[in-house]
């Protein structure tokens, strides 16, 4: 059943572009998801994929234009002529359109708005360009189904198919006062089931959970996942309804707050994808790289302080990274772990059981990994009490690498700062620096050097 | 408008649980969401928790459970008769009960589905049981709206009204032939707006996407995010509609996926929590930190071939764990950055341009970072040259390691292998190895010891 995006596909189709060939075009992708053909365009060039654009009905195109990455969307919008930008928005729905818009340069935008023929469609995208992108007011959409709490069932069910004609998918009917202030909802199933000549204001359920436009929208995807909600509905600072989310929306944020995390914890400090710019990559990766150079240089001045052992053990030079890669390891699993625990909100019980829980998995990896040292010492003949040494050392290491690992994301929890910042290069280099000086210390105190 | 669980409420409920006062509880958490509810559950005692269970509605409490952690809902499950379990199950969608039935001991599952007195509701529920858990059908609920071409708009209507008593949220309307073959599906805007003489099978869309009770999750939730399904019906190998999957589903999928490739960075190889035993705990971590152990001892090895330059330049020592916290940072920097394009399909155009962009990355972050260490040599008094030195060797260890953290991936990939195992302590560990044998090597060349 589905579609499968083939080489020879596309050839086909850059053959009939060059042949000028719209007709055969159009029967070819006559079938062809928005979405697919979306994935089509990625692999033409501008001008090819243009020509799609404004070959096929700006039914298709202006969702196909919705799925694609802002970068191709900016190629083709740029070869469009204002009137051609304003069919597609017309057929968009307005939260969409105005994302749309808002990536326009500002001379195009206002001539692209001019040209959009239908004055509320108009009215609505310059009201939605109000609000900052990272707010429900930025998210939410226009287009929903709202009743008077003053109207019978009968004549719910009328204006409702008024309005069903701009809705793509009715979630929620949502039940305003005469103020246009949001009182409650009504389901579908409700006004299936309830009598004709009812009043909305007999049946609807005066409980709904709403946001304000100004709600930030990790709160709003929030509230939506933990109320397991399809659309929320918004308000204005006087309770007037203004707007609706849908899922959709939050899924794509949920999405990439998840891979924030992830982006962190690699010592990513923006949101970067692999096709952003050298400069762009740079600027968000060489700030963690020069901290963990600072680092690194602390070390170096720990390990001068142990000169001494050169002469006497330099085999605990040998071990030396390999002491910091344990101490780093150890450091980012244990932080992960808690960081997507804080996250999930799932981090419960006393400091004082996980204080015991991590000290425990410690003391299992590290001595599983101690005896691995010693049996290593065996087969190359090393000093016995010098592999016992390291052993013990490092096990130590572990057990103080997994406590920062974890109290360090708490702590900063506790106070307001974003737990994922200590995973990654933060928590491997203190953990280095730490692990290096700790496993020369208790070394000096076995050895005696 | 949001519910806050204080310290102050937990008391209340824990007081009046201790006074077995119901009525003062009722009416306390009368207006209480069922997802507040659970987070309240969270806070209690397994015993406290199973009184509230016992006190309240299973209208109520039945969502209450599934919003649960398994743990703790299998703490109150075990609290309660077949009979009550029975009871909560009634008031639960199929998906839901056929989770929480899977969860039961095999010997209290039979007595449990023997105390639901909803015949097709059993049926249900043991049809579901059949299935995979990773698969459409064990995703997929049985609750859906389903129509017989052969009806006309106004039968439809009143069958709806039947059916939607049982389904929480109607997404759409499925149509189906005589045998219950998926055939299309109906919008309720269409349903709103066709005439009430007219067939089904005049108005129905016939374009419908659709999954197998076998189709992996993963791929349930690709096709969903890339058509912006909000619900999919799932049919069986004879292309009877069987089910229905909605997103709400898939977010958590989508989220967990997004999380086990961070978690597989940092080195953790199954999906844990923060609240899983210790021995849990072992096993996804202590296979990579054998790994990172194996690496170290490579390390070790690479080392004692260059222990000539001891009594030279023991300083290289010194540095050596800077070099390899380098080499590791750029590696899972560049990994992780082409692990989540791989994912988001974003990774395109020739791996020629890649190679060149990595390499014009890692020129400049490591050229600002020789830099520094050459600032931090002169400070410090260092001998120039083995600042020069140090400085040359960091930068070509930060390109190679950029080529490995971008390339191991994409080859992955190519072969279809997951490409997150690559990132973490595998990228780590090997650009430790690399990163220290080419520091010394370089360095024995250009100093010559």
């Amino acid at each position: 059943m589905q579609f499968q995006l083939t080489k020879n596909f596309i050839q086909n189709v850059e053959q009939f572009i060059t042949q000028k060939d719209g007709l055969a075009l159009k029967e070819l992708l006559k079938d062809i998801h928005f979405a697919d053909i979306a994935e089509l365009l990625d692999e033409l060039n501008a001008g090819e994929a243009t020509y799609l654009i404004k070959l096929l009905e700006s039914e298709i195109t202006s969702e196909v234009l919705i799925e694609l990455d802002d970068d191709v969307r900016e190629r083709i919008l740029d070869n469009l002529s204002p009137k051609e930008i304003a069919e597609e928005l017309e057929e968009m729905d307005t939260d969409d359109a105005a994302d749309v818009v808002a990536e326009l340069d500002e001379n195009i935008q206002q001539k692209v708005i001019e040209k959009i023929k239908d004055e509320e469609h108009v009215a609505d995208i310059v009201e939605l360009l109000k609000y900052d992108e990272d707010t429900a007011g930025g998210l939410m959409a226009k287009e929903l189904v709202q009743v008077n709490e003053t109207w019978t069932v009968a004549g719910c069910v009328r204006e409702m198919r008024q309005q069903a004609q701009n809705v793509t998918r009715v979630h929620s009917i949502y039940v305003t006062d005469n103020d246009g202030k949001l009182k409650g909802r009504l389901s579908l199933k409700d006004l299936l089931t309830a009598h004709e000549r009812a009043l909305i204001s007999d049946v609807y359920i005066p409980k709904v959970d709403y946001v304000n436009v100004n709600t930030k929208d990790e709160e709003v995807a929030r509230i939506m996942q933990k109320y397991d909600l399809d659309a929320i509905p918004v308000v204005d600072e006087e309770g007037i309804l203004v707007g609706r989310i849908t899922i959709d929306d939050i899924v794509d944020f949920i999405k990439e707050e998840a891979e924030k995390d992830y982006q962190m914890a690699a010592g990513i400090s923006q949101d970067v994808e692999a096709d952003d710019s050298v400069w762009q990559l740079t600027r968000a990766r060489l700030p963690w790289l020069v901290l963990g150079l600072f680092g690194g240089l602390g070390s170096v001045y720990i390990l001068q302080g142990f000169d001494e052992a050169l002469s006497s053990y330099p085999i605990l030079f040998f071990f030396t990274p390999l002491i910091a890669a344990m101490a780093g390891n150890v450091g980012v699993q244990s932080s992960a772990i808690i960081v997507q625990g804080l996250a999930n909100d799932i981090v419960k019980g006393s400091l004082w059981n996980r204080l015991l829980k991590e000290v425990g998995l410690a003391l299992i990896n590290g001595s599983v990994l101690g005896l691995l040292v010693i049996i290593f010492g065996f087969i190359v003949a090393q000093d016995q009490l010098v592999s016992i040494t390291i052993a013990i050392s490092m096990l130590l290491v572990i057990i103080i690498a997994a406590l920062i690992g974890t109290f360090v994301p708490i702590i900063l929890d506790k106070r307001g700062i974003d737990p994922a910042i200590a995973t990654g290069p933060f928590i491997t280099t203190s953990n280095d620096i730490f692990g290096i000086f700790l496993f020369f210390y208790i070394s000096k105190m076995i050895l005696g050097f």
